[in-house]
């Protein structure tokens, strides 16, 4: 095989940094669904592709394929690839380096020769981030049959266009939505190379990072009602307070994360509100997010049994209701032993230091894990840091991921 | 003694009730200091003060002094008194009850042919509420030397107009806010009738509350840094939740307000900002208000220090920073046995009903209480509700409280 070119990869990357709604010094890179310079990033991403000679296709959500074809067109492809789109003021890595060193990985392959039997593509997943439609992994999502045309007509953007007509505005032939959806079988597996957007691979100075799960969260949106009162007016012993509740429910959530049986188990209480906010007000009322995460379905059910025994104690105690409604209850991926195994194998043929990680982010790949072996190669992130304009991932590094990916794909 | 007279209470209450900036249906009273409402009512209790035979006068910050001449001008006088200025959208009882009481007692001492030894005079006490200037008891805190013509140079309104400044404009001698101060030994004893603004009198039925202490709050402004992460690519050991870290804090708070040995400790935490306040970004941020009450200040100190080891068991758990900074320390008053004494025989004479209270808001017999032996008698507040159009108390009841009132004074 011969071998990655770090040159190629940053050109390509720069190249599609350009495509830009906020070209501003200092702003970063903002690209988001179906704007002006994402459509036009399409295009060059395609472009690319048929420049290294894969063939070009796209589906009903607007999923992009480049593809190698393999010598036997009855086998089921491998695939790889990742997104284009981004978060407000990003930077140019997450996403886009796992379609770069896809595109590069096929080249290397097919440069060096070498005719796979079963077809390799590079797959351009529309929308991971949630920026425009505020639900992330649109392409995949509907690929794993979890988004249906349906639920395209009621997703709404800011302007409220919903996701089904913009499809349609576009020219994409939404009466085919349903042949996106993959099953088990259509796919033999899938590799994604993703940057890590945690330190673990930068803090040790390794280039690889093997993925063995994806969480993926459960989130409550919690609502705690207690009774409002003037902070001098009301004894200790007559209080209804909401937020002290809240307070209770907090650390005994945490104590569940920490406590778990389960591998790389974590809760987060991100969003509080507290009202109506004085100083010399007791708080009435107050609404909290929670989000669990874990790589095990098993461990994040056990918290959630738990947290209804937490909800009833705190009730209890503080003479308050907590209402807990339940907004998503994603399932975890355990990458597939077989893929993994193949990575690990090509690390250790090549000599290539690596480290095995779970993502606590979610992407496309969780999607994916549900109709096909799938699994993920992360490369470094600088001090960890993503969904920034100071996002980095040197060019060395991704060459090295190439590397082990292309190894891997065929 | 003749009987206090609810409808002479009435007539005046919804007199001074039509000076009001916000006389919209639903929108309650607004009355804020040296507004044209404002202005114009003290014209009007002025008038009021007058048609009973009291001799008016008014010192250099405002505060207005109706008195009954008492038959030996050596002796030093009794005060009652209350404030006319309202919060925003407020009812009609709060400070305008103790106003007009006050008037109504001294007018059924003089009509009953008792000519006291001492001189009576009921008080209105210049801005009780922070509405306007951002600092509440602005006429109390300078007759206790706690408010300095420097301080009144530097304490803007919304509009950057200093009270110094507007007190000039007004035409009051500022010159002379010297003499405002009083000095321990000034005044005899001071009876200030309130409503409770709580629900205990309601609850119980029951129309007279004689207050043992004011409580006065202590406030710091807490900040906790933490670490900002992703909810997913952070593991619970390695984290410094700054929102967790405040829970743990706040919890042990509420256990050192109710462990505490002293009478009456309250802790609230009423204003909390978790940032950057996102579902699935585990906090970095997050500050919040401390409210510590009590009617001793010993209990608070206590409360104070352990708050210290608090504040370091926090950012040992939890590997954050906690700033404390303390904004407030008000002396809490425990109200004059002498002038408790006489109110209590007056009850069990008079045979009204009364309890004990503590007042957990302050008034400005907190300020006044520095200077001179101070109490206040509480009238019921229906459903405890205050600073709201829906603030009620029955004029048969104020007719009470005056009867009580009227008797104490002489």
């Amino acid at each position: 095989m011969i071998k990655a070119s770090s040159a190629e990869i940053r050109r390509i990357l720069e190249n599609i940094n350009r495509f830009n709604s906020t070209p501003e010094e200092g702003e970063g890179t903002t690209r988001v669904l179906f704007t002006e310079p994402e459509l036009e990033s399409r295009k060059y991403i395609k472009s690319e592709m048929e420049a290294v000679g894969l063939k070009v296709t796209e589906d009903s959500v607007g999923n992009i394929f480049g593809t190698l074809e393999g010598s036997d067109p009855t086998l089921s492809p491998v695939w790889t690839g990742s997104h284009i789109d981004t978060v407000l003021n990003a930077g140019m890595f997450d996403g886009m380096a796992g379609i770069v060193c896809g595109i590069e990985a096929l080249k290397m392959i097919s440069r060096s020769g070498i005719t796979p039997k079963r077809s390799i593509s590079v797959i351009v997943y529309t929308s991971e981030e949630p920026t425009r439609f505020g639900l992330s992994c649109l392409g995949s999502r509907t690929m794993a049959g979890a988004l249906t045309p349906e639920d395209m007509k009621r997703l709404t953007d800011k302007d409220g266009k919903t996701l089904y007509g913009v499809l349609t505005e576009l020219g994409y032939d939404v009466s085919a939505l349903p042949d996106v959806v993959r099953r088990e079988g259509d796919v033999f597996a899938s590799l994604e190379l993703h940057i890590e957007q945690n330190r673990h691979l930068d803090d040790a100075k390794i280039p690889v990072g093997i993925v063995r799960g994806i969480c993926a969260p459960t989130n409550y949106e919690v609502v705690i009602k207690g009774v409002q009162g003037h902070a001098g007016g009301m004894a200790m012993e007559d209080r209804h307070d909401a937020f002290m509740a809240c307070c209770r429910f907090a650390l005994e959530l945490e104590k569940l994360a920490k406590s778990s049986q389960g591998e790389y188990v974590t809760a987060t209480i991100g969003r509080v509100r507290v009202y109506p906010g004085a100083v010399n007000v007791i708080p009435g009322y107050v609404g909290f997010s929670v989000d669990i995460r874990s790589i095990d379905m098993e461990s994040k059910e056990i918290i959630m049994a738990q947290l209804e025994k937490v909800k009833a104690a705190v009730e209890e105690e503080y003479g308050v209701s907590v209402e807990m409604r339940l907004d998503n209850h994603d399932i975890p991926l355990k990458c597939s032993e077989t893929v993994l195994n193949v990575v690990r194998d090509v690390c250790k043929d090549t000599e290539t230091e690596s480290m095995e990680l779970i993502s606590g982010p979610y992407h496309d790949s969780l999607f994916v894990g549900r109709f096909a072996p799938a699994a993920m190669i992360f490369v470094p992130s600088k001090n960890g840091i993503s969904h920034s304009k100071d996002e980095w991932t040197d060019f060395e590094d991704l060459a090295t991921g190439t590397q082990v990916l292309a190894e891997s794909l065929c």
